[in-house]
């Protein structure tokens, strides 16, 4: 029958995608009993912290299994506010400036939907998360893309920015560390952008889930609602799914001006009424007590970035700016003379090493993702491996 | 600074409440050291099955952190399919009908977003679950309610659902039994609702999360998908929240026509990404082992049902149709003289029994929402002192 899909306000969605593809041809190759290497998908290889477990294991005893508070246990948000004043040194009311959510992807969509009228733009340096896309046009607003140029490392120009924004726009979004790039903008950029979104009357959204996965020191991360006057004008997501690398908790949060709160949790309530009671326990404790597995965690993630970003800079044909956070390197392939797509499905036909195309980020073609998310071992034969492909293609 | 809030979408949305105002009322009193009877929640006071804390556990102590399937755990797909065989006889396909989600509350709330235009109508027996109409509002819709008549034991009428369709009309809910009446409709409503589905062209959405709380032999659940030709024009909810007494676990799952589940996940991967992979793990194992933890649960909650009933059909001025699910009853005050707010107010700070008033679940004035999610001696004191205010009032 005729279910009238998509419906109008997901009718220019791509729901094809190019990763499904991907990863559905890894899927059969691997049943086929191939062996392939994952580095298409920004999935933590590590653990849960031992601490973070062992709380929620307390909770489940103690019946902690009941709803709680729609903005999130009083406990977990007491621990989200030090934590930033720890990290930034910013004062945050746990009970009117944070929202606990179902991961940072329900955070996200909540804002978009709390705050977006019809025909509203959002400012978005690509290449991004494909999810921002979807979310956005959901809520009935419109992602206007700032593509990042690979010259600049793929952090944003707050000159293109500025360009971008018309009567529309209500909210600029930044994401540093970024996916899929890596790219991590530095402090004099991101004040730029928020002397734009100040003088222009705009809205911060920034999505520092990779906050904790910012390798260099001459880039550090930098919260935009820590900036002069920011606080009030910024919505600030993150996560324990990648700091604490517990994807499967769905446990987020957002930073919201006082005065949204009653709108927000509106649609919190509307679309996730809270997240899992026993998974908010533990994350309280990692916030609390699991920052010496974060620090082991970064620095394997360090270790695996510059191994990575040395074996590509020697492939012929491969072009990478230094990712300087995150877990994502962002290649040009435009030398090796294949689109993408086409590049992607050979690779990983060819050679079992699963990447994918850089199209869905909202980039051009020539580029592809790669995710360091996988044991050095791994990600020492996947370059190899890249690397003999690579030279063949060029012969 | 003007946020530009509500945004348009929720422009009519009561941010108030009401609900709100009686929990904050009740939340004041405790702090204040008197003792609070809470008939407002639905909240279960049972905890949730052993069985399914320990898989939890174990799925914690085995390393299952991370995402899973957005769709769900395959395991728990199929659980969820030989429930329905086994309580319906339904052949549902784990890969191609079933989708796993944080709650029923984003189940539904995906199906709204995924399935409605701008304008179209959604018709919904009232009284209702409020976020309903949130829901529909953020996703684009407009619900057009049904009132159903105590008279009729507020079961919805099909002749009356007839006459509100219109060319606009695309979806017809159905809650059975009800949030916040306690109604269940019988087979032959459902069948007639059924056929004015197909023979209109509409679609069903059937939230059935109370379906294991039907407590009288006349009228035991039945899926409305379970229904000749209903399986492709039907979406089913349900979660473990209520039937396992696991609300905080936050899993609920919605069956789907096939056909529409490349547009259902791109919806649910922008809400939620997927439900928390330990909690599926528990959600799998109660599914399987459970049933006995339930069946205790439903002859305690008959009985509390039963005592309600029992005492409120002693108080003049009361009117109460027996609910024949949930656990709640919707009783008419309209006899005691006092607009419902004011008697909730009034009954609350008199008396330290919390009830919410009808009007937030789209009822006239005139009555009020009970929940028997207390222990049988709460209940009983709680209706002692309504029998005294009441009869105050009459004085």
């Amino acid at each position: 029958m005729n279910y009238g899909l998509p419906c109008e306000k997901m009718k220019d969605t791509n729901f094809g995608g190019g990763i499904r593809e991907i990863l559905a041809q890894a899927d059969e190759m691997q049943k086929s009993g191939r062996s392939v290497i994952h580095m298409e998908i920004g999935r933590p290889d590590f653990d849960s912290p031992e601490c973070a477990k062992r709380a929620a294991i307390r909770a489940l005893e103690e019946r902690n299994v009941h709803y709680t508070d729609m903005a999130g246990t009083p406990e977990l948000r007491s621990e989200i506010a030090a934590k930033y004043k720890r990290d930034a040194g910013m004062d945050i009311d746990p009970d009117r400036e944070v929202v606990v959510t179902s991961g940072a992807v329900e955070a996200l969509a909540t804002v978009f939907m709390t705050m977006l009228n019809p025909g509203d733009e959002v400012i978005v340096p690509s290449p991004y998360f494909p999810v921002y896309d979807d979310q956005i046009r959901m809520a009935g607003g419109v992602l206007r893309a700032v593509p990042s140029k690979i010259e600049n490392g793929f952090r944003p120009d707050p000159g293109d920015i500025e360009r971008a924004i018309t009567s529309k726009t209500k909210i600029i979004m930044i994401n540093s560390p970024n996916n899929p790039t890596g790219a991590t903008s530095t402090r004099s950029e991101l004040e730029a952008i928020a002397e734009l979104v100040k003088s222009r009357g705009l809205l911060a959204l920034s999505d520092e889930c990779y906050e904790k996965f910012a390798y260099d020191e001459n880039t550090p991360h930098v919260s935009m609602a820590s900036l002069p006057g920011m606080k009030e004008r910024s919505f600030t997501i993150s996560a324990a799914s990648k700091t604490f690398s517990m994807t499967g908790w769905r446990v987020g949060w957002v930073l919201i001006p006082a005065e949204t709160k009653p709108f927000i949790m509106k649609c919190h309530q509307g679309i996730a009424t809270c997240s899992n009671s026993f998974a908010q326990a533990g994350v309280a404790e990692a916030l609390r007590s699991a920052w010496p597995d974060v620090e082991l965690m970064i620095s394997e993630y360090k270790a695996r970035r510059d191994m990575m970003v040395d074996m590509l800079s020697k492939i012929d044909g491969i072009e990478t700016p230094t990712p300087r956070g995150a877990f994502y390197a962002f290649p040009s392939i435009r030398g090796l003379g294949l689109p993408s797509f086409e590049f992607c499905g050979r690779l990983l036909a060819e050679t079992g090493v699963a990447t994918v195309p850089g199209q869905p980020f909202g980039a051009e073609d020539g580029y592809m993702r790669m995710t360091y998310c996988r044991p050095r071992g791994e990600i020492k034969e996947a370059l190899t491996r890249i690397g003999d492909f690579a030279a063949k293609l060029r012969r």
